[in-house]
């Protein structure tokens, strides 16, 4: 059986060589293009990308030459981690011209007519594609949409118990690693010995990204989740793996015992880059911790430990996930694969 | 003018080392004698101590002979920083004996007539003297404690929300620094490339300590603020500096300008060690961070930013403090110039 | 084919801990005993054990009693992470007692009769296993042991060069990561935002063992290569990873294409934990690096870098291994299946 | 008596900040120009210069309007901490236009007409000022410059030894912090659980400089000294202060306790900035480090430490000095006292 052909789209930065890592001996995709900026234009991958993961460069990759970000692209779909700045106008280009586009940028997730998908949460919603198509004049190019790194970390158990209790009110606050900022991203002397409370742009997507991930398809569009998110999101010192300390309100009560049991229980799939376990729980008091727990599930797991009652909400949690692999890359790669099991693509 | 003479108790840990780094040339105290476990005793102090302060050990402390932690011993006032196994017994045989115990510990800090101090916010609690000299059959002798360093970071600034529009319900994250643990304290293999998500036992500090200090004396006792605390404590790859992610719910309406000038007028002290402003309050987006802001008021201020209004609290914040000085010697050396002041010794 | 039975010794410490996770599934070993200090004796091992590396605790350990480090064990051979205050008794009642010792400890590494083994480049020293017996009236048991986990770093290196054009002088500085201390180890308030210029007891290791490494089997002992060692010792933030900075006087002319080929082309053993390429050059400029090329060849490969003519010396370089994995554990159950391979036990 | 007026050239980088707190209250100079690339020219300076220092952006600096580094500048003399890249064309031009150009950058000190100077080792080098005014046509104008940080940390106790025993062969290894670097400069995802083997362009320095710092003028050059120095440079996760582990050869014999003397005894200068002790020596056997020891002396000292026979060369210390106080912009500050108290301006 062929595998589809696959095109990145901002193959140089961070997310984009988690793509290369994660797709090297793939069974169902193949990486045939690689598009960056102008600077990288023309030279072959591995003199175009500055390497930073701790896996050797795909010997598949690293003779590839570095298309421009513009269709045609010679593949069948595109993976895309461009930056804001350019993904609109680029994503929107590719899907006009019949590229499934799988997006891993911001600019497209809370648009009415895409799907913003956690594939074990909302599949449902790929209902949308014909809707965007049809809205936007696309005849079989389509974007889709992961969510926001920090967004991944606590979105899984709030679904679990969204759909058991119901979800209220949440406060979150996360510590999150400078591999989110792409590279160079965060200066060492901003980090070392430091923690910076800010990240722009980062709590207006932790506080909206949820209610649209856990809403529901009404036919035409999602009706959102009706809960309210607040959040305070911190860059810590960390390499990869973001934390998140969670609070949650919820609408029917729940003893501990059935908070761990619907987190442990909330089902996975069976898709190939799929996690055994969507979220691992740990009873050990001080877990999850970013540099043992980030690569639970070869990095696709949610981990969430201090599962506890809390003095002013229902309970409180801390989650934890892999800010490139479950959080990026490895989100979009398994929303490439749900497209292809739902025979979307 | 002579100068009172001061003890030491745990005179060779962290906060015993910053004691002796700011009782260097304090116009009201001197150090005349240092007392630390069985194993430093009789070592000149330069011997039995990890020294671990920037600045040099002062000349003044270099070769006193460490005594053992049991009264008499030679001095007029004591301030402790024992762990709490021992403290409870130590620190009350030093009261029974005469002496005032100024103490850094946690375990007198909830009782009931133990005044649990930051001077600018609650003085009139040390009312609670006389009733706990009576209580305990001390004579001359007493104990008064200071907050645990988390809270010293977030009590300051809701004290000043409390006091103009009054709080109801506060969520705080901690981040914390690892010389909190003391030294060796955190092991470099828990902290490097990680984020802990669990301190034993802070969480509960941080829940109850709040109250007690924002709370009334009425005579006999103090009646504890009511409002509720829900604490999650992290500790982060940083030296010196507790970092607070806080929102709070009000009693009273407030507008933003209302929130930020109830914290910059919050009035400080005049005392010797108290800083300029007692709560400096930036506007800076990415402020306060620990490497920059903790040494601010020479470590005794409390930096406060990012106060914004939130979605589901009526206002958040983050806030911080050094904890090895506003959160542990340096506010134990303020409750002694407290004492001076109000002529209790 | 039944595997053989082992023991280890110190099983709850950071290489005791490597020994599990590489011993899980490994053809010819498994793990039927572990022993401990008197405080984890009786527990189980998941219980008694601080877990800290990423990969889990192999089920096939979880709950096998800690045994007491005195034999009897209930294994045929015994790897010891002791420390060395008790691995001289220990390590020679095991053998005494009829067990093949294994050791990473550095109390034999320097007797005249106790082989110190990489087996890529001296497993000839082999043949002191039967000197050895003799000499301390052994009848089946004896001792092996590993180097220091720096010379680990700069040994194969220097071996190729010696081979190839014969080493005279070597300077080398070492950036050594915190795990090499074990846990807890480095405190942490030693090594954020610092570097710590003293390792206890490194220097006379580093500066000694290489030339018994590289040294000839006479018949009888070994003959030590003659050439000096000067050696400097660091301790870095590093999780895992040693890096050494070496200068080296060579006997023999050489051109820089004549040493990088010599280092690529040393032979490598085709043992189960052998790497591919047992010395990876690099020809980045700036590489080895220690979180990308720790992990090459599964931490057991030595990995060069910028090779470069020196001012003083002839050539310098940097080199790089996995102090835990290739400089301790990995270095032991890779001289167990040498011994196994030459049908020593 | 009125104060020098001074611009400082590249004000908004990490150096220039350096210099804008340095100056603050400086008896013999103020700043009342700060000049900086275009992006900030013509904003005030609060607003051009993203401030990163732990003490606070000095009032006199916040509202100064950025200007052009071009001249003419509103100041008596010129600090220039400016890339390479721009140094070259700009250093002259202000030489040329009548203005001391006191410059960190790297451009002009292996010229021969320029001083390369540490004020304590070599202040007659002085004498070439005059002798570049002739050779370039320059007026009242010149150049000087002060040396690389890393040469900074080992160049004043190898000018001790040279004095006392002359020195043969010297190799040095550096570790080096992220604030060399300049801001943003390394990266966090480059540095965290990391070293870097490679600093671009600073091996050449390393291995250059020293020689024409402890040369001669011979009454119309330096001749330069005639030791040879190897040079590894390594980046590490320190935020300030750089440490070189040194070899030396010496040409004379000298005890263990000469070596000590000498450099304890090296003279220091009474200049304003000029620290207590020119050169620390640390008898401690875990010293120096950059955490505790790089603010020895307000950060104009050089602190030395593990001073030791060694096994190839005589001896072997290691030193470390304030890469951006004494290293950068601290040195161009005591260059510029020096001229003032030589009436070189």
């Amino acid at each position: 059986m062929s595998k589809y052909r696959v095109g990145i789209l901002g193959a140089t930065g961070t997310v984009g060589q988690r793509f290369c890592q994660l797709l090297e001996d793939h069974p169902q995709f193949e990486i045939t293009a690689l598009a960056a900026s102008d600077r990288s234009v023309g030279k072959p991958y591995f003199e175009a990308c500055p390497w930073k993961l701790k896996t050797k460069m795909p010997e598949g990759v690293r003779n590839i030459e570095v298309a421009p970000i513009t269709p045609p692209l010679d593949c069948d779909i595109v993976f895309s981690s461009l930056p804001s700045s350019v993904a609109r106008e680029t994503e929107e280009a590719f899907a006009r011209d019949g590229y499934p586009v799988i997006s891993n940028s911001s600019c497209y997730r809370m648009e009415e007519d895409v799907p913003l998908l956690i594939p074990e949460i909302n599949h449902e919603h790929l209902a949308l594609i014909e809707i965007q198509q049809q809205n936007r004049g696309f005849d079989r190019g389509f974007i889709v949409t992961n969510p926001n790194c920090a967004v991944m970390s606590f979105a899984p158990p709030l679904a679990a118990l969204d759909r058991a209790f119901g979800v209220r009110d949440t406060v979150i606050t996360t510590l999150q690693a400078v591999s989110g900022a792409g590279y160079p991203g965060v200066s060492s002397m901003d980090i070392i010995d430091n923690v910076l409370p800010y990240i722009a742009g980062e709590e207006p997507k932790a506080e909206t990204e949820a209610q649209k991930i856990l809403g529901e398809f009404n036919g035409r569009s999602i009706d959102k989740a009706d809960f309210t998110v607040s959040a305070h999101c911190f860059r810590v010192n960390v390499v990869d793996g973001h934390t998140a300390s969670v609070r949650v309100k919820l609408d029917r009560p729940a003893t501990l015992e059935d908070v761990i049991e619907a987190m442990k229980s909330f089902p996975g799939l069976g898709l190939y880059s799929s996690p055994e376990e969507f979220i691992v729980v740990s009873e050990e008091p001080s877990r999850p911790q970013p540099r043992l727990d980030r690569n639970n599930g070869d990095g696709m797991s949610i981990t969430v430990g201090r599962i506890l009652p809390d003095n002013i909400f229902d309970y409180g949690f801390v989650a934890l996930s892999h800010n490139t692999v479950r959080g990026a890359a490895g989100a979009a790669v398994l929303n490439a694969e749900l497209l292809v099991d739902r025979k979307i693509i």
